[in-house]
């Protein structure tokens, strides 16, 4: 673990601060020899490979700063847990690259290390390395994770063959219906209902159980966080397919349901909000079986909601059969 | 490769952005899938282990937004590559996660994406993914380096025995030096090595020829990147040793002495500076023969500078044998 900074000291120094909040996180993994080197090493068994992702997360466009220290380290780390159980992977390890503003104190980290250990114990992963760093704007970490996979098995986006069947696990929508709660929506709703999606929109929970349970069973996967039609259009642009989605087969909680009702409007609108971290992937009809099995075994529900076609793009049809007219696939990019 | 934004389209849009730029840079490493996935896939020879690292770098700390795109690319590329050469890692592959402010344009982006182009052809890195968001601040950037070692022979801080003797590739100061020029030092300096101090400030050249030949050979290394007195603490702390260098012996450019001439100062001034990027490191004395194969081999000068004894800390001694004080061994750390 390393840092550099040019001001004067503010916090606890660079040494106390990786002895006493982040060592311990490393304290398990043989390669982060207790953070007290610049590198880590990782080792594989024979015949397997390693998936590694990064995502950073910025204040002020993936969270604020008001939210809680605890919350905002475990939305990092699971968003990238979420990448690696979408590509079929343990999670291993995962190196943490954080940009620290002048307002983060001692406390701030305290309860940032506190969260990122809960979520080490709750997902089996561990703290390799890292580096830390000031920065004069936002609060800015990136988190690299790694797991290994059987070689050349890792889920890919490419890999959806016409004749497979569509998939996804859990329900869909309800981290954008949490965030349209927040933003003064369904005043009246049950407050469980309303506490239920609004987590769903503050902590994703990484599908870690199922996703290698699809290895040899999946065509292609991955993890939705930009919008379910937006993220299929990925698998389908990259497999070179045309992927059907029916409105009617779409997972609905029963609390989206409450709020936005289980009509064309809603699923529309479901299928098309961001942060859900549920794993899409097709199959092929063969692999029905199995796949049940695995929901079984990971407590994980899963869902088929359509089929893969010769051609291009998404479609996402009424019960009727006739396509329903989609606006925005998902998030804008830029 | 991912990316997320909440704001309106602004540059080209994500993927256009990332084929048309980053996804050549990927296209020689086959883990990468030409970055139409979310995870690269990287694996190893048997015998081998992954040495991982990962730097951030902030606009306003360790670059400015006036610097050359190309030479932040390289810049940041670089102080990877320099951490996995002191490990004695063979670079391999690289993940960026990029936040990008609005200033940042295509013009920017192609410049920034062509000086990672001309770093990977001369380190042979290749890029395996990232992840680009805005970000309402400076412009912030992580890189994560990775490359094999043998089980269990990554070069770390810990190892060094009393007995062993100290080495450092290169020359010492020449960055501080630079940045010295900079801040308006030194107005009568000859052009030609005017030029030469400040090049070693403003782009690192990472040992990555010497690194691997030092397996087997040292017994701790590090690179200096917050000086040579306090990287040789960080070893003499993990090692559980004391360090003693001998101020003559500290190789020093013609440039920088005729700067700061060659005197207690001078060498004090420049064992206190960082951004040297060269390697420093332990071995025992039977391993002098083999070390002059390693520098001859890689081109790369090493230089005896002291040795390991029982005890702690580090300490410069003069000509006489006197400790020279030295008030702060390095970069202020928070």
């Amino acid at each position: 673990m390393t840092s550099s900074n040019s001001k004067p000291p503010k916090r606890l120094s660079e040494f106390a601060l990786i002895a006493k909040l982040f060592a311990p996180l490393a304290a398990k993994a043989e390669g982060a020899f207790g953070l007290t080197d610049d590198a880590a090493t990782v080792r594989l068994a024979p015949g397997q490979e390693l998936v590694v992702t990064v995502d950073a997360l910025v204040e002020g466009v993936h969270f604020l700063n008001s939210d809680p220290a605890g919350a905002i380290a475990k939305k990092a780390l699971r968003v990238n847990l979420s990448d690696l159980a979408a590509k079929g992977a343990e999670p291993r390890g995962y190196l943490l690259a954080l940009s620290l503003p002048d307002w983060v104190d001692n406390d701030w980290l305290t309860r940032f290390a506190s969260g990122l250990g809960e979520d080490q114990e709750r997902y089996g992963i561990d703290l390799l390395g890292g580096d830390t760093t000031s920065t004069p704007g936002p609060l800015t970490l990136s988190i690299t994770a790694m797991g290994p996979v059987p070689e050349g098995q890792m889920l890919r986006r490419a890999g959806a063959k016409p004749g497979d069947l569509v998939f996804v696990s859990g329900t869909i929508g309800d981290a954008g219906a949490g965030l349209a709660l927040l933003k003064g929506e369904g005043a009246g709703l049950p407050m469980n209902e309303r506490e239920s999606l609004i987590a769903r929109y503050r902590l994703p929970e990484p599908r870690t159980a199922l996703g290698p349970l699809l290895l040899g069973i999946a065509s292609a996967a991955l993890d939705v966080s930009d919008g379910l039609m937006a993220d299929l259009g990925h698998i389908a642009e990259v497999s070179g397919v045309r992927v059907v989605i029916e409105a009617p087969r779409i997972p609905l909680s029963s609390g989206l349901v409450t709020l936005w009702g289980k009509g064309a409007g809603a699923v529309a609108r479901a299928v098309t909000s961001g942060d859900d971290y549920e794993i899409a992937f097709t199959a092929p009809e063969s692999a029905r079986a199995g796949l049940v099995a695995a929901a079984r075994e990971s407590g994980v529900p899963v869902h088929e909601i359509g089929r893969v076609e010769k051609g291009a793009g998404v479609v996402l049809l009424d019960e009727e059969g006739a396509p329903i007219p989609i606006n925005r696939p998902g998030y804008t990019h830029f």
